[in-house]
């Protein structure tokens, strides 16, 4: 393994053990990279949860989920999420596929989640809800077929978040640090949401001042900032 | 004793340890299997909060709720509700008793609890109210006589949950790590609910999402990956 | 110091550290019990935050707010809480006063708060609310005159509970382990009821059943049961 | 360096970990004083998050936001904050500027914050709402420039809090203690608020009570015993 796949692997551990710190993920969902040294591939863990993953976990796939050394190991049946958004959108570097308790809502009642307040901001201002049952029908609402997976990439489209019906949610972005940043503050942002339902209106950021707060969050300064901050309260640097 | 036995009395340990430390039981609340040799008895701790239970507490009992060996020890006052639904379903191998704090609204308003999101799906499409008042008046809400666990059984019906009015619930399932996991996750959903109280109606899932979504949950991947989980938050491996 | 009253200190102090673990008590709020070798005396701890209070702390004082030996030291603002209470109530044998942040609620708005699970039932099914305004005019809102105090005791009345506008709340009892017990669930059925706002009605526990309950659950058993949780969450024994 | 700033920059690093500690900051937010020598020059960490401020991170700065002492290192982008509120106050003896997620909803819907229990009184009677938009059109809502500062001081007026719309709050005091404590409390009085919003009116602290509050919350006794807790929680006291 190169040094460079050797950080890259790393960095990934750390995302899982950060996401599970912060109450993103529990028992379920993950968190996948671009592979560093080939881009039509990705890291991701094989099935463990994402608090006990250690790095001899991380495996590489294809866009079509299959791992590219087999083994005959237990894998998150969720592959197609990854390797289907990985397809789709090649400025996509790393997606967090989380079942956040205050995020779920969100894709289950009549409540709009959007930016409001600036560290929110990278959430985007429009926020699809994909539900599985419009086109597949009564599942068990895993994406667990590419053409599932294709069909939630579209719904994504070219924004950072989508909500799952009874399901959860993804945040793909252009770094590891920004997909793992916009995971966590969209779980605060449906936090302070839904503090507020029944309070009438609510004064959240335009569209203008998301694309602003957006530029300064993913900046060096704020995304380093934070990462020291979260690597120091999950208490795991890797290795 | 076998080996079989000790494992079992060990699992069922961590059980307790677990359900504790996700917060599904306080002071009170208990947790049991059926006897992995005797179908007709089942084991369960003595008089402890589950915090604090340790391999040396596990007593059997036969389903009138008497221990199988009298030692004059202070024992869990609703043993008839483990011994009644063991006699009435024969299918039941594990049954949690606790009073998840947010589960307990449940019972008390005009809200109906139903699975919201496909990790909660085993809790059920139909979960009654159990009301002790209701032919037994007055009482400490305390289920203390077979008769009163006989009728708590049959309100629980064929199903995994029953929600018991001013007082909490119980989850029983067809293998340890199912109650468990049908415990937490009914917590789970309650608090999801409540988020959502006065938002209006609820996309929950449909009955056969219900079912497909429980028949994965119960699958071997994700019962034990869940398991692991909660195994190493807790702390506790057992011996 | 007599063996007993060793034991009762130490009994107070892990009081204290309970209470602070259990989130009743922040930087404020103070636990009392009577004298147990003399019954027209409390002991309370000099002025500390309850977590870190220890034996040494402890102090004894009459029923007129004052300690009975003067060592010049800063003492609670609000000790006329607890000789009031002990002076008028024979019965009485601790005092817990506390801000604890769910409870408040109940003392500001027009929310009635009553035993909606058994375990809370020791709360009583009439809780009144004291303003000190209505007798004493503006104040710092603290219990600090005699007078006051004993106004504060006639509300309370005979019950355990009584709550203070924009303040917090007394709970008193028959033991320690009775007040603490009650304080603590006073809190849990506040968050419970909280949940429930705009729910409409609640199924509350009858008065028959609250009185049943509260038998129940300061029955030596549930008490026992209880308090070594507690202590183990707390981590601190004493000596 | 003099013993005497040694001891406030100590004092500071204690502030800092604190707040985080309590949750009033998270990766972003930061605490600043009024250097201890000389009136005209503060003292704020270098950017980190606060969490992880040590005592070399502390720098001088003077009321333009510029270093004292050009290092070419990371600074906080919202110097500017603390910088204008000491040039308008000379009471103001230190700034912490926050991001709590209790808080935040006060800023953008239509709930009006106020002091609703005595230990909340030092938050003040009217907290006034800064809209940097009003003034300076879409932005990334940080306070970046000087002019931006000094709108915001302006708006806090002789205050000790105000908020801002989509973004968090400011907290000035008297002292570096009384800074923490308000903006502590300022997270419990918005919790406290929106437990009961839909409840109808809320019985809050009038004017006077405010006054009289915050005199005794001020003086040593309380801020000491408050202070001793959060620096035993915390669990840094310092070198």
């Amino acid at each position: 393994m190169t040094e460079r796949l050797a950080e890259a692997v790393n960095e990934l551990v750390v995302a899982n053990r950060i996401l599970a710190h912060e109450g993103v993920v529990d028992a379920f969902g993950h968190v996948s990279m671009r592979h560093p040294e080939n881009p039509s591939r990705f890291l991701l863990s094989r099935s463990r949860a994402p608090e006990l993953v250690v790095a001899d976990d991380i495996r590489a796939f294809g866009f079509d989920g299959e791992p590219i050394e087999d083994r005959g190991e237990r894998l998150y049946g969720e592959r197609p999420i990854h390797g289907s958004i990985y397809a789709a959108r090649p400025d996509v570097m790393a997606v967090v596929h989380s079942h956040s308790f205050e995020v779920i809502p969100f894709g289950i009642a009549d409540l709009r989640l959007r930016p409001v307040v600036h560290v929110c901001a990278p959430i985007g201002a429009d926020i699809p809800v994909w539900d599985i049952r419009d086109k597949f029908g009564p599942t068990n609402l895993l994406v667990l077929t590419n053409e599932q997976g294709q069909d939630l990439a579209r719904c994504l489209g070219t924004g950072r978040v989508a909500l799952m019906r009874g399901h959860g949610s993804v945040a793909a972005a252009g770094s590891l640090r920004e997909a793992v940043m916009t995971a966590i503050y969209l779980q605060v942002n449906a936090r302070l949401q839904l503090q507020l339902v029944g309070c009438g209106p609510i004064n959240a950021l335009t569209p203008e001042e998301i694309a602003l707060c957006t530029e300064r969050q993913f900046g060096p300064l704020a995304l380093r900032k934070a990462w020291d901050y979260w690597v120091a309260r999950c208490g795991y640097q890797g290795s």
